[in-house]
């Protein structure tokens, strides 16, 4: 199956599950529609990674490709989504795959019905609640994702962890945030826990999990998840700086506004002179940071070797990733796709 | 089996889960350990209803006594609290079962830490992180509670009902809180998600569906779980306006201070006089309401007969319940646990 297919397949199964749900939300109040309008805009988005890897996973491991298992790895999907949701209010964040940011959304609906009261608690607490819902609809789709009671159960294992693991991640990213300056180990356990592992390792090893993996292959697929994981944020904090807004789907150098302390931000820490330092801490976090002020600190990323560094980390780690690949005892066509899903994953698109 | 005797093991079920969790947490970070002690500390409260009516709906159904039944129902606890931590955020509320509520209790690790940056956005962020989680494993508490598969097939599609339904309410719940004014008919309605079906006709059904309830066992149940919920939500209405804080582990008038649009607020206004009507609107969700004012708001809620129309409601409803309780075809002994159950859930305290 096709990178391309698996993906139409996924997006096919995402709508059945919505649609599926939403005739239940219509018959408990017309008044809940936006919150379906809102997830229907959002799963519009995504480059749905972890179901091809939790996909993946299952066929390196020797599953057949069925319906069944599109189904559990989309579930995937709404467990982002969850988490994305909350991520925007937690950051107060405007926008999201090119869009308004849910909380947004509804701040906005709240201003178009002149409803008294809050707008933003109401934004707010509409988004907490949307989340909460995705966050279980993931668990309901990949229980009722129709493979059998003992291969779900092969698989439950991993799935909690997973979900552990990305609250917990994001937990300490937040914890790094408050805290201010984050050195490049600190840094580098919150991508680990917050994103490598949640975003490539653990949906591989459920895919894997779920057909009934042995050892040395779950083993041969963290090998490669892992490093490849943090290939991957390593790329997103550079595209978070450095991208197109067309691309990410986010305002130019919107982590720098939010003020996130990034492998990237702290090897330009470890490389900046005092006055760029200073001027790094000075405007690192600040909302009102205009189009130049981005672009004074993206020069100071560039100008300290900070970006050239991160660059060459995430050489390091897609070789890493690569080299265990290679050795992987999977078949070729596993083979061939993870191989894809490595560069798709890591892609400069500046 | 007494109710006391099912608290305690409902207790001993989620100090047994909980305690699992917690080494793979301070495994990942010694920073996460706050997140587990204001778990510890939300968990030591709460009358556990849930589970008992889950618990009491599974032997009605004709279920055996046993611990993997009791850890099932005492999953409900921690989707409880996750809704708890998620509603307070929303309702921007202090306190909790007597104690600071999540939020709060993050904002002071962050003020007695003098971390940077903004402690309520930390508070905020950690209890969303926190609730976040307590649904996760809920979920995860559920699935791994030792019933066999075919066992918790059979309950799966009540609980993802009840999940989905509470969210729904307690979305309904803030919008007419924030579109101001609610009908008595509209407020019951949001009544009747966010509390009567989560709180205890879904609790009751859950427990039958698992233990292959007949259809006339799970419609009796419905037919005293729905008023009984009803009831018990509005006794709550009630305790939020007249209650003892040591009993509700809320400061007095708490409900009035938040603005909540309850049943109770909802009958008053029907009743109240031009004067009447408009103090209440004035100072109901003044945040700032000190001890007299809430004397003022309680004189009118009193003097309306809104009090009294509520009371005679909260009988009717129980009244329903135990008519449905004294003809539904179940055990004597789960009549008599249902029966004393319905006591707990709706006495006055004042």
């Amino acid at each position: 199956m096709s990178t391309s297919r698996i993906r139409r397949e996924v997006d096919e199964a995402l709508l059945a599950f919505v649609d599926r749900q939403r005739p239940a939300l219509l018959r408990i109040s017309g008044d809940l529609a936006p919150l379906m309008s809102a997830l229907d805009a959002l799963l519009g988005g995504g480059k749905r990674l972890r179901p091809a890897f939790c996909y993946w996973g299952w066929r390196a491991a020797g599953g057949a490709d069925g319906p069944d298992i599109v189904t559990a790895a989309a579930s995937l999907e709404l467990l982002q989504a969850s988490a994305l949701i909350h991520d925007d209010v937690m950051d107060s964040s405007d926008t999201r795959r090119g869009q308004p940011s849910v909380h947004r959304r509804f701040e906005a609906l709240h201003r178009a019905q002149s409803w008294p009261g809050d707008g933003e608690a109401f934004g707010g607490g509409a988004a907490i609640l949307l989340g909460d819902l995705c966050l279980a609809w993931s668990g309901e789709m990949f229980e009722t994702c129709g493979l059998a009671d003992a291969v779900r159960g092969r698989g439950r294992a991993v799935y909690d962890l997973m979900r552990t693991e990305v609250m917990c991640g994001q937990y300490l990213d937040m914890l790094e945030g408050t805290r201010g300056e984050a050195s490049v180990s600190t840094a580098l356990r919150v991508v680990e826990y917050k994103s490598a592992k949640y975003t490539i390792e653990r949906p591989l090893h459920l895919g894997a999990a779920l057909a009934g993996a042995r050892p040395d292959v779950i083993s041969a697929l963290a090998s490669y998840g892992l490093p490849l994981g943090i290939a991957f944020q390593l790329r997103d904090d550079v595209l978070g700086v450095f991208g197109d807004p067309a691309e990410t789907g986010k305002p130019a150098g919107d982590d720098l506004r939010e003020g996130k302390r990034t492998v990237l931000i702290a090897l330009t820490l470890e490389r900046a002179s005092a006055p760029q330092a200073a001027a790094l801490r000075r405007r690192l976090g600040d909302p009102d940071l205009d189009r130049p002020g981005v672009d004074e600190l993206r020069a100071i990323i560039q100008e300290t070797g900070g970006l050239t560094a991160c660059e060459a980390m995430i050489e390091r780690y897609l070789g890493e990733a690569e080299k265990a690949l290679e050795a992987a005892p999977i078949t070729t066509e596993a083979h061939e796709a993870l191989s894809a899903l490595a560069v798709a994953a890591t892609t400069r698109v500046t």
